[in-house]
């Protein structure tokens, strides 16, 4: 049913955002179009990178999923970046991983838990997972936005630099301790969920339409960032929520409605996998990478978030690690992390 | 025992308030037999609500307990903010979340542990609240804190009032979950303490002290807070101290008393109820409705507490969650949580 | 082997300091024969203690390893308390607590991790620990920081005598419960790989080295200290730095190449114990006995790290809690722990 909804909006959508941006629409009617646009395209670049990883076999196809997974965001955000939106970018960085953690998460738990009593997953995963939010998100973020109060701009980027390429060799570690060192190690009778996996469309088939689709995705998203400023003028709305809940909640909504649909199905390590995994990779690589790339820009971006942003991820850090610390969900733990979802939209709409 | 003492503190004690008041008597005097009688008229409230828990049954029973567990707390802060001292009921707050986790548990622990090597309770409700405690102390206080150094003081109240909701629903989400949903899904075989329980008094005369005692604590209240001023001048003690450590031992010691006697009788799933129970209550449910009480007041009260009171209780839900996250407890960690008392009751008389 | 280096390295180092210092040569030669004669010393002060420990029996011998094992650290920060060097003694506290948990308990981990796949270790002590961590660290810490900025200088000091009051206390009962009430209560299968242990040497033998190695590593350190003012200038290294990298590298080298050495055999629970239990000493008995040795010095020493020492210690806390919470190694989680330490050095070395 997706799958035809998103057709049909990449049908309408693509030539609509062409011709409404040359027609020099009213800014909201077009960002309301590109951004259904590019929820359609994402979700069929969803679709191509998982036949190439089940074509590709499970370690080249992980690194697939863990460098493609979140292209449409990187896409958004280079070109965000090359517009001198920094506080924009940050702000996306926020949402993304508040959105994945919380609202991700507390959807797919809160729904999930409204089916099924109890729900497990993988107790081994869910504590990596945890080590390495808590180094990404809390360490890595902290760090140099507490040491940017005492040191200069060009000091701050270098610790910026310096933290992104710890955190891309530490990200490429993980993947080579879970690909590779340590696959199947930590494995529990509930991981058998999997089954067997046919990739829907051949490789050739699948590099096409990603390719296409990468393509529409960077051109819309061009346009897309510089409605920006003026739909916050139109609607009330700050950057910084633009930012936090609406690129985000567009750059991650394909992905969104797999993990609910898949927490729908009780396979909840896939659905634990895609709200933290993807949170893990917004953090240990998109964004290192976006500062790495922004030093080729006129204005280059340090790891430095405002202080709002870098407490809701701590925050949702700290309660998504508690909460599933035990392997374990139910819809009241969904409720939890969508209330405190809930509590930071209106903060930062306040904002 | 305690019942005979609180009996007599309540047959001296409120006359005396009454003519004390009457009379002008010095403030300390009068500040201490307020106190004193408050302390017994909670005890017989505590024993009225139980009475009409038993008769009740588990559900209504539970939601009675959680209600009116916390009522005279909520009916000395309600005198408080009406007389404007916003500053007093949010120390008074910190002080039940501080008294709560740390007094209560640390001196439960430490007492039951000097009888018992090891003493274990429900380790699915240790985790359960371990969540909420992370919701509902460092999410929901620590954003609108941390929103509040950019925001105006109206938005700062409507975030407030977003919070307050927000947690009120939550705190009813998880009555739902804990008394029906998932009521004894989650026990251990340690849970089968509880035991056969007779109400102490019947429907009728459980009611009727509920309600004189309610009056009598209002009326008293009514006039402790506004001993606090005269007090804090001729101690030396600044009315944050009042509030944190004084107040709050006040508000909660016919609770504390329960807790460490269940310790000492090995119950320690109902020692940790009380001491976490309330807790959560204090957070997620006095404090959401003083919040919104005070809209009908002159000045309204946003959940901004100073930083000192914000860090002690974060502090403190760390250390409590970290020590109680095994099920298991002995003399040292309740020494330690008494040890985080006393360095926070120093700090805050010397503020 | 290191036993033959540090052998020599004393025959040569000692003679050598004393000349170096009596014919004023340059300061950075100084610093390093200082350092590397020191790291010699320590290690046969860390053999005397153990060789006394052994032979003086469990209880007593895990008193004397917990008051000799920082020996070294004290000394010289005593030295550098004299000479008024506050902020370089609690750099070098702070570098201590993020040496021990992330290089020691990440190099352990890593080249442990490196020869087997998984390594465990008592998950009982690891809680234990873990709760001493957030009182020791995060709560007794941070409490008189965020209180410092509400506090006149003298009432910060009283709260940091408080403070270390109650760490020492604290302290005590730790070994209490862990030498005596609680001794073998929480022993798991994995435990019982010390072996028979027997001293290397004799008791008076022992006693002799002790005291001679402590008289020399008090006189080299006192001329250390000295030279720090002078090798920052000429390596433009602030003393911040020296403190939190190269101070507590030379402090607790001995200590860091055992623990390397026991991962290398499996031997988990001596390796997390010294890298935890070495952290725990430092900030519970080594920092409290500073600040009361301060207080009959010209300048008294509070408790109050800058904000970038306070929050790199908690943070290293969390991520060591969180890695290290399931009783479980490999190298991954060292290769993470590593991580966090070279991102906090870059900051300490741009600072």
């Amino acid at each position: 049913m997706f799958n035809r909804i998103f057709m049909f909006a990449i049908i309408i959508g693509v030539p609509l955002s062409v011709i409404g941006s040359i027609m020099h629409w009213p800014a909201v009617s077009l960002f309301v179009i590109y951004c259904a646009t590019i929820v359609a395209l994402a979700g069929f670049m969803g679709r191509a990178t998982e036949s190439l990883a089940i074509v590709a076999g499970p370690r080249i196809g992980g690194l697939l999923n863990a460098t493609f997974g979140n292209a449409v965001e990187l896409i958004i955000s280079i070109f965000a970046l090359k517009a001198g939106l920094i506080s924009v970018v940050l702000a996306s960085l926020t949402g993304s991983v508040l959105g994945n953690l919380l609202l991700v998460g507390g959807l797919s738990f809160f729904i999930g838990g409204l089916k099924y009593k109890q729900q497990k997953f993988n107790i081994h995963d869910a504590r990596h997972n945890a080590g390495l939010l808590i180094f990404a998100v809390v360490v890595a973020l902290v760090f140099p936005e507490v040491f940017s109060y005492k040191l200069n701009d060009a000091e701050s980027l270098t610790l910026s630099v310096w933290v992104s390429v710890i955190m891309i060799i530490l990200y490429l570690a993980a993947l080579l301790f879970k690909l590779v060192t340590h696959r199947g190690v930590y494995v529990s009778e509930h991981d058998e969920e999997h089954g067997e996996e046919t990739a829907e469309w051949s490789k050739g088939k699948a590099l096409l339409i990603l390719a296409l689709a990468t393509v529409a995705v960077a051109y819309i998203s061009e346009k897309l960032v510089h409605t920006f400023t003026e739909v916050g003028h139109t609607l009330g709305w700050s950057e910084v929520f633009i930012g936090v809940i609406i690129v985000a909640i567009v750059g991650n909504a394909a992905e969104h409605a797999s993990a609910i649909i898949m927490a729908y199905k009780n396979k909840m390590n896939v659905a634990v996998e895609i709200a933290i995994g993807s949170t893990l990779q917004i953090a240990m690589f998109v964004a290192p990478v976006l500062v790495l790339v922004s030093l080729f820009f006129t204005h280059s971006m340090s790891l430095v978030f405002s202080l709002p942003e870098l407490i809701a991820m701590v925050l949702a850090v700290f309660l998504t690690i508690t909460l599933t610390s035990d392997g374990d969900t139910n819809w009241f733990e969904g409720l939890t992390l969508l209330a405190a979802y809930v509590i930071m939209g209106v903060g930062f709409y306040l904002l």
